[in-house]
């Protein structure tokens, strides 16, 4: 009997870590009359099914020959003709674009095209874990940088980097959410979008600008991309890659996103793709060109923001209703997170236990950090996928157990 | 600007090579009159179109609340437990068995499990590139084992693994492909099958099956697995891990495979998904699971079958009746390659450019080996995707480029 697997793991995967929030998930699923505020689900009432289902048809039916064959491991070119022009990038040749098996992935590509075990990428403290594990498990050292209301502080951002290349670190580029950002739900204005480009030319790194929640405005105007800012007013086109994803605007169950970046970038990326999946679904690929050329993206956009809106109203409503001084949280312009702070006393770790016991859950705020950076009086709140009502009743169950 | 790009690659990304053998498919696509016996394409008569038309546009419909939502990294519930009733494998854990998008992702998050740069992995010599390639990409140096009419040549295992062993090489698994390999076609029997079991516990490693056309046989008895025969006549069932896809029974667009074996080798192996694609297709996966529930499956393979059985006859009478004396060929008893041997004189590599102003594309031989081994004087040729016709045409014009 072979006895000795677990021997011959790789060193990355002897190091790959438990996820926590997949922990809590299982912990928080199915349990009749919990309220869960702590996952990052869309609502499966926004799922155009009806859409859907006849374009699926429709595509294998008229299209199958094609879709049920091989696909280029850089994706389906009409695909891609139809993302440039409803991201109004026309401009954009094929190999600046690359289609995803969902935008993690592209995220895993990206790092994988530039990390060796033991490199630096540096990130926004707190950060998205899903992220963060696919970096970590190419090997990256995650070194985060400290928030305020406008995201990453540009002054800590330098200080890191000085700090790294002082230390004669090899840092491989720059990870940020600069919209609605996970997990805190906060944007990154013109202002400090320029500047944190700057110092990224300044020190000759790569931006990877992660763009999920990018359509899900609910106020305020839509704002440049880092990605489009350093092509235009900086004229450079190779420092920003983006990734965007259409799992919170069509589906995540599709597995589809796309990134846009410099040829030096998305070439190797399409050969890790190469060998790591072939290519994504064609069918589905083909099918969301048509909902997209068809017009329906941009109604179905809307469809959710209205679903949304009042779902993340509501629980800013209910927030300032119930919980009592000391506490904080941001008001996100979109997306699905708003990012709770307490002003001391408050451990939302041990918090969490009794939450489950009172079936409200939510992700503590110590789970969004790199190791060794966290802080224990935060939390992250989902609005996306509790109705309105439950929303009212799961801040009003959580906020009793903090007065 | 942003200049260094490139100088900011990691190690494994620099020393990616070009594959020639999607140079060799670029060079042959889409020109009239070709005759190409180059891919590995399934042929698009055997796509059943309207059968997953129906079933994408229901299972959307009728599930697509939980198919268009986040699903398992390991794969769907319902979907592995058809397939384990399809396989005949019912007293599979669920840990035992994790779905893939396709089967070279299964065989990437297997060497991504145990691979660390520099580790060696034994393979068939000539042996399969997409899956030599993958490997490679994860740092692994590629061994290969000669083979006979057989496969693998069992004492050529023992004295490769002896040799590496006392060179105190870090091995850390063997690679196969026991039935209709590519590119050679050829089949273990039972006997073979036993001895590199033997050999592998001898030496405590585990096998990697990749069985891509197990269920197009044309001719001879079904062998058992080397997943099963270890699992049952040896009473070890860690030893091997199988990766199985549906590209050659259903359509490769759909990307869709899983893989079977150990929970300690599939544990690390999800974990790796769930950083890289987070989960495959869920939409997919229930078609899938729906067309075989409904017992299409199995018709559907017959119906491929008594498309490529003749045309896997026709290539080997035309190589029969055409080729001169000193050349040889495997006769597959399934799958989609036919392995062409020259006694000496013919360069393949050279006969390549002749063929293509000719109008008849191969894949020359020694694109099959791993790096420094290879011949030169053998070519593969596909039957699958090319009618009956165009074969015996084909074949024809190829002799007489040699005779």
């Amino acid at each position: 009997m072979i006895n000795k697997i677990p021997t011959l793991y790789s060193k990355t995967t002897s190091s790959m870590k438990h996820s926590f929030i997949r922990q809590i998930l299982k912990v928080t699923k199915g349990v009749p009359g919990m309220i869960s505020f702590a996952g990052g689900l869309p609502s499966p009432e926004t799922f155009p099914k009806d859409l859907l289902a006849d374009l699926f048809a429709r595509v294998i039916r008229e299209e199958g020959d094609e879709v049920l064959q091989y696909g280029a491991s850089d994706g389906d070119r009409v695909f891609k003709e139809i993302i440039k022009d409803f991201e109004e990038v026309p401009y954009l040749s094929d190999d600046e674009i690359m289609i995803t098996v969902g935008s993690t992935n592209g995220i895993y590509y990206f790092t994988r095209t530039l990390v060796d075990p033991g490199d630096v990428v540096v990130c926004e403290a707190p950060g998205f874990p899903g992220s963060l594990a696919a970096m970590e498990a190419c090997g990256a050292r995650m070194i985060g940088v400290e928030m305020d209301e406008l995201g990453m502080i540009p002054e800590q951002l330098r200080k890191t980097l000085s700090d790294l290349f002082g230390r004669r670190r090899s840092v491989k580029f720059i990870y940020v959410i600069p919209e609605f950002q996970n997990p805190t739900g906060k944007t990154m204005d013109l202002d400090r979008r320029r500047r944190i480009i700057e110092i990224a030319k300044e020190f000759d790194l790569p931006i990877l600008e992660d763009q999920p929640y990018r359509e899900l405005r609910y106020t305020g105007e839509r704002i440049i991309t880092l990605w489009e800012l350093a092509r235009t007013e900086f004229d450079d086109p190779k420092l920003v890659t983006i990734a965007k994803s259409f799992s919170k605007i069509l589906g995540p169950g599709l597995r589809l996103g796309f990134a846009a970046g410099p040829p030096e970038m998305l070439g190797p990326m399409v050969k890790w793709a190469q060998k790591t999946t072939v290519s994504p679904d064609c069918a589905t690929q083909r099918v969301t060109a048509r909902f997209i050329a068809k017009g329906f993206m941009r109604e179905h956009i809307k469809k959710i923001i209205s679903l949304y809106r009042p779902r993340r109203d509501a629980m800013l409503e209910a927030l300032h209703q119930n919980m009592p001084g000391g506490v904080s949280w941001t008001v996100p312009e979109g997306g699905m997170f708003i990012w709770v702070s307490f002003d001391g006393g408050v451990d939302t770790d041990a918090l969490f236990e009794r939450a489950i016991a009172q079936k409200v859950a939510f992700i503590p705020g110590s789970k969004f950090y790199p190791e060794g950076t966290g802080k224990t009086n935060e939390m992250r709140l989902n609005f996306s996928y509790s109705s309105v009502d439950q929303i009212h009743e799961g801040i009003k169950r959580l906020a009793g157990l903090i007065i």
